[in-house]
C-alpha cells in the first residue's frame, strides 16, 4: 500500500478528523539517527512532544530515557511499562509537589532550573534517606545566528544563567541528598540549518567544559537539546541529518578526548524531528462556497485541532503548511482557501493554496502534523468530536485514542457533573 | 465578602490554576442589558463562549435560546434540561449528520449557510413528514469602520453573501419541508465602540428589509450579532451600554414601525460580553527568577489554560491583558515578565507589567476569563493539570468542573487505553 492508500483507509475506517501516526517511519527516523551519530548520543525523548501511551510503548525500545516536563509526562512515559529510572523530570514552573513525587518515584534524572528546585529536591531526598541524581538546565549567554526559535543570550525563565552559574552550581554540588550528575542545555528549537545546530553544539561544549571545571568533577551525564526542524512550508529544505553528524560528531569526539568528559554518557534530547513527519492530520471537506472572488473548501478540522498549522503557536504571521489532497491528487489544480468549522474568522488553515481540485467528502492531510498536533490544540473550542488517533504499524491500525472528549457526544461526566447539581 | 476574597477562597479550597465564575454578576449583567434594551430583544446565549453545563444551567431562565455551533453545543444545552425548541443551529461546517440529526432533535432553529445545508435540512424533514423552521444567514457587502474583528464586504465562509443572496432566499423558500422565517447576520465582534455597535445594526435592518422584500413575507424571527466587545487591554475603556442601548433602540423601532417586521421575534446573539467580565482564571506563581535585567514570575498557568490572554488567538502582537495580583493587592509595585509553566519561550502571560509585588505561592487573576477561556486553549499540551471550573453563588461555591483531564493523574481511560494494546 502506498503512503496515501493507508491514510485514506484510516479516514474510511476511523472517520474525520483523525491523526495518523506511521510507526514504522517513526522508528526508522530513530535508526536513521542512532546510525548517524554512531552511538555518541542515547536518544531521550520529549514527551511533550507527542505525549500518545500508545506511540510512547511504540518507540519504547528505541530510547534511552523519556523525558518529561510535567509529572503526568511522568506518569505517561511510566505507563509504558519503563521504569523511572528511565526518565528524567524537566521544565520551568515545576510544583513543589511535582518534585517531590518525582524523588519519590525514584526518577533517573531531574533536571534543576534554580536553587528553589534543588532545595526541594534534596530535602525530598534526604527525608526519604535517597540521593537524588541531578544535571542543572544552563541558559547559554550566546546562541548561533541562523536558529530557529532560540532561548539564549536574552531574559529567559529557563535555567540558571551560563554567567550566573558557578555559585549555583557550586551550592547544588555541595548540597546534602543530591549528585550533581551533569548539565543540560536546550537553548533552540526547529533549526533546519546543520551548521547553526553544530555551532550550537559547539557553545554547549564549550559550557559543559566550563561548568565542569566550576564544580570540578567528572560529569557522569550531559543533555544536549538538539533543536532539530521540520519542513513546515513548502519552500523549506528538510534538515540535512547527514549533514548536521558530519558537523557534529566532530565536536563530541572532542569533547570525549578530554579525560573530564570519557566517561560521560550523551543524550540528545528530541521529540518534534522524530515523531513530526510521520503524522498527519486528516480532515474531510465539509462545505464549499464561492465568496467574492475566493474559494472556500471549508473542513471539520481546524485550529481546534492543529493549533500550529493554522499559524497560531508562537507565529507572527500565518503561513500555509504543506496540505495535500490525499483523495484526488490527480485532480487539476486549483486555488483555495481552507477553514476549519470553527465560528470565526480565524479559523484558517490555508489561504490562496493551490493544489488538486478538491469536492466535498475529499480527505486532506496537513504534513508534520505528528509532534505538537493533538495535545497542542484546544480541542473543546465549539465542542466538534475530537480527532481520533491511530497507528499505522505498517500492516493495520492500532486505535491508541485517549480522548476522553465527544464523539458525538458530551462527556458522561461531564454531564452528570452538571445534572447533579443542585439548582442555584 | 469582597471580590478579592472570593477569588482567593476558591485558591484555597479548589487550588489552582482554577476558573471562577460569579454566578450573580453574569446574571446582573443579563438583567441590565435587558432592562436597557427595553424587551425589544430576546437573549441568544452562543454556547460558545462559555459551554460548561453548570454555567448554563445557572443561566437558563434568562435566556430566551441558547445558539449552538456544533451538534455537542445542542447536547449541552439540551442538558441543561430545556428543550430543543428552545435552540437554534449555527455554524459554517456543519456536517450532514449533524444537520440531519438536529432536525430529528425537532431544534428551534436552523441557521442555514448555504443552499447545501437547505438541502440537507429539506431533505431530513421531509423524511420525517415535519417542516423545519429556519433563517438564512447572510454576510454583508458592507461593515461600519471602527468595528473590532468583522467578517463583511471581504470574502467568507460565513452564511450568504448579501449580493448573491436573492437566488438563494427565493429557492429555499420555496423548499418543501422549510419554513424560511427570518434572517441571522453575525458580522463582527468585540466592538467598544457604541456608534459601530449602531451603524452595523443599521445595516443588518436594511438588509433584513431587502431579503424580506425578496422572500415577499414577514419574517417570524430575526437574529442580531451583538459583537459587543470586552476591555481586554488595561488601556481599553468598557463598552458603554447604556450607550449602545440608547443608539440601537431607535433603530429597532424604526424597522417594528415597518408592518412587514411588527410581529418578528428579534433575538441578541451574544456570548463573550454577558460571561466574559465575571469570569478569572487564577493562577500561583511557582517560581521566580531574575535573568539579565528581567524579573520573571513562573505560574502555574499558561497558554496551555488561557490561550487568548496570552496573545495566541487571533492577534498579531501579544499585548498584556489585566492582571491583578489578588493575594497581596496592597504590596509595593514592581515590574515583571509572567510566564506559565511550558517548556517553550511563548508561554507567555505579560511582558514589562508593572503590579503589586508577587512572591511564590501569591495568586494572580487573568481578568475577563469567564467566556472563550478554558474551551478555548490547548489544557492537554505538556499535560499540567487542568484547571477546575467553579461557580461562585454570593455565598459559596459550586464545582461544575467537566474535566476529563488529568488533576495529577493520566486519564485512567487514556492508560488504559495504551496498555491494553498489543505490543507492536
Amino acid at each position: 500500500m502506498s503512503a496515501t492508500d493507508f491514510r485514506l483507509t484510516a479516514v474510511r475506517t476511523f472517520g474525520s478528523p483523525l491523526y495518523v501516526y506511521d510507526i514504522e517511519a517513526i522508528r526508522k527516523r530513530f535508526d536513521l539517527l542512532i546510525d548517524l551519530l554512531g552511538g555518541r548520543f542515547g536518544i531521550s525523548y520529549a514527551v511533550k512532544a507527542n505525549p500518545n501511551t500508545g506511540l510512547l510503548k511504540a518507540i519504547r525500545d528505541k530510547v534511552v530515557t523519556f523525558d518529561a516536563s510535567a509529572l503526568a509526562e511522568v506518569e505517561r512515559a511510566m505507563a509504558t511499562g519503563i521504569g523511572a529510572e528511565r526518565i528524567t523530570f524537566s521544565g520551568p514552573g515545576k510544583r513543589r509537589v511535582e518534585i517531590e513525587r518525582a524523588v519519590e518515584l525514584g526518577i533517573g534524572e531531574l533536571v534543576l532550573e534554580s536553587l528553589a528546585d534543588a532545595r526541594i529536591a534534596a530535602e525530598a531526598a534526604r527525608r526519604l534517606g535517597r540521593v537524588q541524581h541531578v544535571l542543572v538546565r544552563i541558559n547559554p549567554a550566546s546562541a548561533p545566528r541562523a536558529f530557529g526559535v532560540n532561548m539564549s543570550g536574552k531574559p529567559s525563565q529557563f535555567g540558571v544563567d551560563e554567567e550566573d552559574m558557578e555559585p549555583v552550581l557550586k551550592e547544588i554540588a555541595a548540597m546534602p541528598g543530591l549528585d550533581l550528575i551533569g548539565f543540560h542545555i536546550y537553548s533552540g528549537t526547529n533549526s533546519l540549518n546543520p551548521e547553526a545546530i553544530a555551532d550550537n553544539f559547539s557553545i554547549f561544549a564549550a559550557i559543559f567544559r566550563k561548568a565542569a571545571g566550576m564544580v570540578g568533577r567528572k560529569p557522569k551525564k550531559l543533555i544536549f537539546g538538539s533543536g532539530f526542524g521540520l519542513p513546515y512550508l513548502p519552500e523549506d529544505a528538510p534538515l540535512d541529518i547527514e549533514e548536521v553528524a558530519r558537523r557534529v560528531n566532530p565536536i563530541v569526539d572532542d569533547l570525549r578526548a578530554d579525560p573530564t568528559f570519557a566517561g560521560a554518557e550523551l543524550a540528545l534530547e528530541m521529540g518534534r524531528w522524530l515523531v513530526g513527519p510521520a503524522g498527519w492530520l486528516l480532515s474531510s471537506v465539509v462545505a464549499e462556497k464561492h465568496s467574492r472572488g475566493t474559494d472556500f473548501r471549508i473542513c471539520d478540522a481546524g485550529f481546534n485541532n492543529q493549533l500550529a498549522a493554522c499559524g497560531m503557536m508562537g507565529s507572527v504571521i500565518r503561513r500555509n503548511w504543506r496540505v495535500s489532497n490525499i483523495s484526488a491528487p490527480d485532480a487539476p489544480e486549483a486555488t483555495y482557501t481552507l477553514t476549519g468549522p470553527l465560528c470565526t474568522t480565524i479559523d484558517v488553515i490555508a489561504t490562496r493554496i493551490t493544489m488538486p481540485a478538491l469536492a466535498i467528502d475529499d480527505v486532506i492531510a496537513i504534513e508534520n502534523s505528528g509532534a505538537y498536533g493533538l495535545t497542542a490544540s484546544p480541542s473543546r473550542f465549539i465542542s466538534h468530536p475530537e480527532p481520533r488517533e491511530v497507528i499505522w504499524t505498517g500492516n493495520g491500525f492500532q486505535d491508541v485514542t485517549e480522548s476522553l472528549l465527544n464523539h458525538w457526544s458530551i462527556p458522561a461526566h461531564g454531564i452528570t457533573q452538571g445534572l447533579v447539581q443542585e439548582e442555584l
